[in-house]
Formats: structure tokens, C-alpha cells, sequence
């Protein structure tokens, strides 16, 4: 989808894939083949590239800094990457700046986890580096539970974030893209909905209150600053008792933002690539009333959305389908679907319908 | 343009490019070079698609036909390239189904061009294959201006149209996608304007009575279901005193029709891709009161509006600019610009403005 927004502006992009056939390799000519795991695979492609940046977090972050250090243009930087890859350092970084995020402790051994599982019986334990979609977050309830969820993690010296179990009103999403000089533009907040900790559908705008809406963009704009982005970045924010607190962050395009391919006036995938080359950001203004964006979630191995896609674009004209080109496996991101309506529900029901259509995993009602 | 649509369906997209700088091979992996003019390239070229389809009418139209026959699957067909390819055969196909045409006659040799400049000494003689973008359109006044503009292709025996000179009253395009099957969607008509027979802009919706837009529709079904299209169909008409005819015809996509990326809630990019892969079609509504598309002019070999993207996003942050990867030179379209807007005369001056600061060529007022 970068590479969709890439061509508009004529700006060459190059991908460094896991495989040959990576789908980023199948839409994009000259694509590298290798591991952003690999400094020396980082390094000759940081050579070939003007400015680089990510879709992904998965990187040597080492690497990066060296490479960095060394004259590489990384967008966003390597302290960036380091501050948001990490949970622990990030909430720390925010927390810093004042901006407000759950009550947490750092779990790195078994007294660690003691002692939290003493204060939040009820907890949610998260891998503080590496987790994805649902994947590295514990639900536990007691200190066995608890136990059993990360002892091996922390065996094997990986640190966890704990957080008490908290009632939350709502999830939300703010997208801010950033250029180096500090220009800064804020999308409308959207309302995010979760189902084992993996996004399912993505509401704009999200039902707020004109307070709470203007909160989430200004949390939107400080946590930019501080962690000093340079594209795009992700902001997840947690209603609790009517207050805003910073869950997550992300500085790639993100899920909580496909929406605006359609729905804004420049999508986050524009505005990442104008915000990295240091070229004007664009409007980030809805383009439309409302919009939902449902994932195309992987039911197995067989289900393949592209196999289905005849009879999906035949429920619903305006729907708009973006497939991924990937393999298709249980729980996984195969695309999504958008709609546009002047009704968020009967966008909703809509963009439900043809993601059924397409084979997703269960879409939440 | 049509990638970016087709990467949303995962639908794998293969050129067929003149040269290893073309456009097309610059964002797509996997083109193949060689001219559509050469039934060899062609022949491997077919071989190796599901489906082929066309961006431009300089093809090989006899071993296209032969591909055809052997069982290459051409959307649109060979026969229908044919009738759009030449004027003459177009407009005799159109005439025949009691399609309105402008009075014409064809012109073979002096003979003819003597006896349509008797008729009409004011008249426009246009090449019959091969003509674009206002290149082999002479506006000729009397048989002395007719002859010098003409012989020479004429002793080449490629055969002109002539029309009487018409007193335009708005010049119409209306986009038409269409499936094997038959189903069929009509874009909203637009208004075109031509500078030198070239298109320079296009406002949407145009400025027409219920029932003139309605004819205009109509016509589109007509003239599609007439030639058979598959795919995306352009159909340029002109209004004469209160009346529509059909002046051109274009089966691809078609620059009359760059504002629907932003401007109608699925693009012709993607019904062609549609309709040329047999999948249902999307709604061609319009996702905006009004929309302005302005083309981005070479002006010389000099100035490359790729130089000037700084400068030019910042005029207008609502700007959806379009650059083509093309090497500058004078006369040549080297990208678009749309606004969207509520009122069509702001969207006409804001894209405009961005035009001119990607240092088109004169952008008419």
C-alpha cells in the first residue's frame, strides 16, 4: 500500500523482503532478497536508498544505529525505533514527558512478577519487546496463571510490562505523520475493536465526545514530539473512566489507519511516504462522513480471500478490498475491507458482510 | 495507474514495455520489453497472461486478431480495437446502430478532399488511425490550407475523416466499464477542455440539464454495448446546438476519466481491472460534490515537475498529484492534479495552481 502511494508522487520504492515471494516482491520491482535481522543485508541496502524506513519492527536495531552513525538516512531514526520497539522504554519515555499511560511495572524474574501479581491479582503481561497482534500478551488471573504464562519468556531473559486489568471504555487510534522540520498533521481519532488482543474493524470517527476527540489529537501530537517521529506513528489510547491514557504505538504505517486510503483526503500511506522524503504533508481531513474498515482474518490454510473475490465484489459496490497477496494461515492479516457511508453501522454491516464473503475468521458483530 | 488498482485486488500485473525505462517497468516487477507492434513480442507476451489488456493504441491490430484465434484471451477484444482504432470504422459502426455522430466524410485521396472542402470549406480533418492528442487533427479553411496540411499522408495512403468546422458548445466525455457478460456501469459525464485538440482539463459533474446528462449516459451504454467493449470505454462527445454526437471513442483507461481515483467511489483504473478479469464491478458514483482534474503539461526538456514536488505540495494540501515518471518534453503529459471540492470553480483553481507550480505548460483559465 506504500508503494501504491509511492508511485503517485513518481518516488521510487525499494524493499528489502524476507523471500522472493514476499508480497511487497510481487508488487515492486527490484526488491532485495534479505533479513532486516542481517547488518550486512541492512547495510547494502541502506547503500542503495536515499532514505530508508519500515513497515515492520522486526529489525536490528544495533545494526540500524550503527548504520545511522555511519551516515545512513533513517526515517524515523534509530532512537525512535528503540524508544517505540520497546514497551517498557516507551512508557517510560511518555510517562517522562507527562503524557499520561496505565499504571505498569517491568516484570525481569520471578520476584518482579511476585510482587505485581500481589498488587493486580487481575493483570495483563506483556512481552516488552517483539509482541504482534495478540501474540506475547497474557490474560492472567493469579500468580500460577501468571507464572505458567511468561516463565519460560523470562527464563530465556526476555522482560515482560504488567499492567493491572483495567475496564475499558473504548480503544482508540490517532495517526500523526510527521516531517524532520517538525510539521505535524493529526488524523481523526477512529475507535478500534479487538478480539484476542488482534484488531478486527476500525470505526472514523470514533463517538466522542468534542472534549475527548480534541484530548485524543493533542496526546496524538505530544507523544510525536517525544518520541521525535519522522512518517507516520500510531497512536492506541485507552478510555478508562472517561480518561485517556497511551497503550501502544507504532511508527510504520498501521491497521488502525487503512481506513484513510479511502476515508481522508491523503491516506497514512501518502502521508508516511511525504513525511520520510521530507516533502509537505497533505490534508488529513475525512473524505466522507463515516467509514468502518474490517480485516480479512485467515481461517486456515485453504480459505484463500483471492479465491472468493468474485463473490465479494458482488455483495457490496462500493466497498473497497484491499488484498495482500499472502499466503493464507489461521489468524493471520489477508487484507481488509472498507466502506464509506454517511451512517457508521450501515458502513459497518456493509464492510462485514464482504470480509465474510472473503473468508475471514469470525468478524465481531 | 492501473497497477495501483490492480495491487488492491492482488491481481499480479505484467507489462508489456517499449523500453527498460518505461514508466510501467519502473513501478511493476517482471516487465517484459519489446513493442506491441512486433507479433513475436506480442505472441510471448500473450503466452504468458491469463488475460491481456490494453493502455494504448499502438498495437498490431492483424496479429492481434491472430492471437485471438489461437485462443489469447484480449479484453477488449480484437475486433472491438478494431472498430475503435480507426475513425472511419468507428463511426460508421456507431452511425449504423443509430448512434448520432457529427456529418463526416471519409478521405481517400484528393478526389475526396476536393469534394468535402466543395461542402464544407471550413473543416477538420482528422487521420483516421493513429491520431492523438490533437497530433494529425488539422483545422483547415479552404482546399488550399486542406491540401498542404494533408497530401502528404494522403500519397502515404493513410486516409483522413473530414467534418465540417462545428461550433462546440462544451466538449463531454463519459466513462463506461463493462464485463464479458454484459454488466455495465456509467460514470458521471464530465466536462472536457482541449487546448490543440489536447485535453488539459476535466471538472466533474459537467454543467448539464437533467436530461442532456441523461442522453449523455445513455449514450455511453449505447455506444459500449455497440462495440462490444470489455473493460473501460471512453466516450468523448460534443454538444452542437443543444445536441450530443459522439465524436471519439478510447477502450482503456482514459485521461477523461483520472478524476475518478479520488472523485468516484471505484476508479476506471480498477473497473477496467475489473471488468477485463470478469469480476463484478464497483459503483462509479461520485465520492465528491465536485472534482477538478488538470494535466501537468511538458513545457520543455528541462523542466521535470519530479524537481518541482516540493514546491507544488505545498500550494495545496488537499492536492491529490499524480506524476507519471515520464521524461520532460514539451507537449507531453507528465502527470494530473485533482481537487475535490464542494463548489467546481474552487476545485478548477486550486488544481491549477498546483499545475502551474509543477511547471506545466500554460494551464488554461
Amino acid at each position: 500500500m506504500t508503494h501504491q502511494a509511492a508511485i503517485s508522487l513518481a518516488i521510487e520504492l525499494r524493499f528489502l523482503a524476507d523471500r522472493l515471494h514476499d508480497p511487497a516482491s510481487t508488487v515492486a520491482p527490484g526488491a532485495r532478497i534479505g533479513s532486516a535481522l542481517d547488518p550486512e543485508a541492512l547495510r547494502q541496502f541502506t547503500e542503495e536508498c536515499d532514505v530508508v524506513t519500515f513497515d515492520h519492527e522486526v529489525v536490528d536495531l544495533d545494526a540500524l544505529a550503527d548504520l545511522e552513525a555511519a551516515g545512513a538516512v533513517l526515517r524515523p531514526s534509530a532512537r525512535t525505533l528503540r524508544i517505540v520497539a520497546d514497551k517498557l522504554s516507551m512508557r517510560s519515555a511518555l510517562a517522562e514527558a507527562g503524557i499520561p499511560v496505565p499504571p505498569s511495572a517491568p516484570v525481569e524474574g520471578s520476584t518482579d512478577l511476585e510482587r505485581v501479581m500481589g498488587d493486580w491479582p487481575k493483570a495483563v503481561l506483556k512481552l516488552s519487546h517483539g509482541g504482534y497482534d495478540g501474540r506475547g500478551v497474557f490474560m492472567v488471573d493469579g500468580w500460577e496463571e501468571a507464572f505458567e504464562a511468561v516463565a519460560g519468556h523470562l527464563a530465556e531473559g526476555s522482560p515482560f510490562i504488567a499492567e493491572p486489568h483495567l475496564e475499558l471504555e473504548r480503544e482508540l487510534a490517532v495517526m500523526v505523520a510527521r516531517r524532520p522540520g517538525g510539521q505535524l498533521v493529526i488524523y481523526e481519532p477512529v475507535e478500534t475493536f479487538q478480539v484476542d488482543g488482534q484488531c478486527r474493524r476500525i470505526t472514523m470517527p470514533a463517538p466522542l465526545s468534542g472534549d475527548l476527540r480534541r484530548q485524543a489529537m493533542d496526546l496524538g501530537r505530544a507523544v510525536a514530539e517525544t518520541v521525535d517521529v519522522v512518517g507516520i506513528l500510531a497512536v492506541e489510547l485507552f478510555v478508562v473512566d472517561g480518561q485517556l491514557t497511551v497503550n501502544e504505538l507504532a511508527a510504520r504505517p498501521h491497521n488502525s489507519g487503512h481506513h484513510t486510503i479511502e476515508a481522508a483526503t491523503t491516506s497514512q500511506f501518502e502521508n508516511h511516504v511525504r513525511g520520510v522524503m521530507d516533502l509537505p504533508l497533505g490534508d488529513p481531513s475525512p473524505a466522507c462522513t463515516a467509514a468502518v474498515t474490517v480485516n480479512v482474518i485467515g481461517r486456515d490454510t485453504e480459505t484463500d480471500p483471492r479465491d472468493l473475490l468474485t463473490t465479494a465484489l458482488s455483495v457490496e459496490p462500493r466497498a473497497h478490498i484491499h488484498l495482500y497477496g499472502k499466503q493464507p494461515r489461521h489468524n493471520r492479516k489477508l487484507g481488509h475491507v472498507t466502506v464509506c457511508d454517511d451512517q457508521p453501522e450501515a458502513a459497518a454491516e456493509a464492510a462485514q458482510r464482504v470480509a465474510e464473503a472473503l473468508g475471514s475468521l469470525e468478524v465481531m458483530g
